[in-house]
């Protein structure tokens, strides 16, 4: 008990009630209150991480509290909501003081400059375990969702995909990958940047249709955005913005890093052909790059295209592990 | 993949979207879509149960699903939180078919039973680990909190306590318990049923002030409501409803299972003197027994007063470790 108590010491911090947030009361009570905004919707996602297959054992704390809560974020950032709070239960084998105090940096650093308040949670030991449960709130009909998407919309990806996987390559030593670790690209991996205020600007775009979040890699994720919509898509190429790390590679490779890398936490989304001043404007207002990468078509297949316009197989390219 | 694809089929029903409920969008999307009542707050739990610590790991699979779920309704309950819906975060160290479907009809039967979907959530190859975050409604001001006890309240307890606790010494084989478990105090321990009626209904009577759930046993957690609140509490130990299962234990242990049995999960709750006719009303309207057993005292001690109000030391009967 004593030891848990001090767990919870970490993560008790000023109460993040009244003020201008949405938190009426925080931790301590058997529930946590929120005051949505009136009217609006509440976005709500939950992902459990566990060790060995989220992240590595040796992973520095304080990525591992900024990661965990940042692909929490994410998700709503693919909704258009807007972030009010958040939950976390965690097991731990022991009460580490140092490893909670550096998790809890990475976790709160995060969460404030998103203004997403700790609200609750629990604690026990166990194999470590930890599961976020994010609150966010949007207007009715406001909200990105998957199955928003029609013929003729443009498809747009956020800031460039692929550097996580090669990052996720270069620490398990691959030998095309090469062993030095890009620091830029290792951050990718290991501190993502959720997509927030860009999603939170898309909802107000009334073109802006569907969106989803890139997590098991573009042409994956793209794949269940399209099944949702009924809708097919062309990719072409030579749009897709590729980072200087990824420059170097065999093309094989660096088009199995952008199209089925996992772990970008970048946002795939589509609009209407009308509405591309008004993302453009949603792309500087938030300050997040956004690339016209494709479209939406009737016929509901994924066609990668090269630059003369022909269609590049997917079996040849080494990522047909998404076919 | 396709592991996991099954174990999402055992939880993705039919879609619990539109109709009555609050469900904008259910499982499928990044995020959940729920649309509270207008004005209302949100009321959000979570907790995280592992296996050895929660629960045996020959549990019966319905018996897990059923408390993983009630354990989160009963926070909801303790604030007189409506329930909304829940999410699932599940980490198991193998797809089972047989017990992922009985899991699922225990789950889901208390489930239906308080009208609360499951709406999202997430699984994934680990040990043994459930997370359930549930959110409720309540209006504002409405909700019990366990700081607004104020001395002269009526104490209050629904249900009776002390049956899980027997159940599981019963199990352990605890030579005092003796070895024939009691089928009903085993239900208790396995198959707790959360008050939310009850809580409900308190969190209209206008004198109903605080509340907690037993989770940690009756002295402890009303500990933390007397601390939270600034008060302190007379129990009369008499008026303790007891469980025929209970009658014939030695009275210390009897004692022991009534104020720091654990795995509880009635609503202990004040209220003041001229809210008794109210709260006989909202326990026959929700079918829940509820008892008066003490009051909250200006003075910051719990004291347990016996038959002749003589004050009964805490050491003396056995339960000196939540003193």
């Amino acid at each position: 008990m004593g030891e848990f108590e001090l767990i919870r010491r970490h993560f008790q911090r000023a109460p993040a009630t009244g003020g201008d947030g949405a938190v009426v009361l925080g931790i301590g009570d058997d529930c946590a209150l929120l005051q949505p905004s009136p009217g609006h919707q509440l976005a709500i996602s939950s992902d459990m991480l566990v060790e060995g297959r989220h992240f590595f054992a040796d992973v520095a704390p304080e990525a591992l509290g900024h990661k965990a809560l940042a692909v929490n974020l994410s998700d709503l950032a693919a909704m258009g909501a807007r972030p009010l709070g958040f939950t976390l239960a965690l097991a731990l084998p022991q009460a580490d003081s140092d490893w909670l105090a550096r998790f809890a940096q990475g976790l709160f650093a995060l969460a404030d400059a998103h203004a997403c308040p700790l609200v609750g949670g629990d604690t026990t030991r166990g194999p470590l375990n930890l599961c976020i449960t994010v609150f966010g709130e949007v207007k009715p009909g406001q909200a990105l969702r998957r199955d928003a998407a029609r013929a003729g919309d443009d498809l747009y990806v956020s800031g460039r995909t692929g550097e996580a996987r090669l990052a996720l390559e270069q620490l398990r030593g691959t030998e095309w990958a090469g062993t030095a670790v890009e620091a830029e690209a290792r951050a990718r991996l290991e501190r993502p940047t959720p997509r927030n205020a860009l999603g939170v600007a898309l909802s107000a775009v009334a073109g802006a249709h569907a969106a989803i979040d890139l997590s098991d890699g573009l042409a994956g994720d793209l794949g269940h955005l399209l099944q949702a919509s009924g809708v097919g898509a062309e990719i072409h190429l030579p749009a897709l913005p590729v980072a200087p790390a990824l420059q170097g590679l065999p093309e094989a490779r660096r088009l199995e890093c952008l199209l089925a890398g996992g772990d970008d936490y970048e946002l795939l989304f589509t609009a209407a052909p009308e509405a591309r001043e008004a993302i453009a404007l949603a792309s500087a207002d938030s300050g997040t790059p956004v690339t016209r990468i494709g479209r939406i078509t009737a016929a509901p297949s994924l066609r990668l295209l090269g630059a003369a316009g022909q269609v590049v197989p997917f079996g040849a390219q080494g990522f047909d592990h998404f076919a």
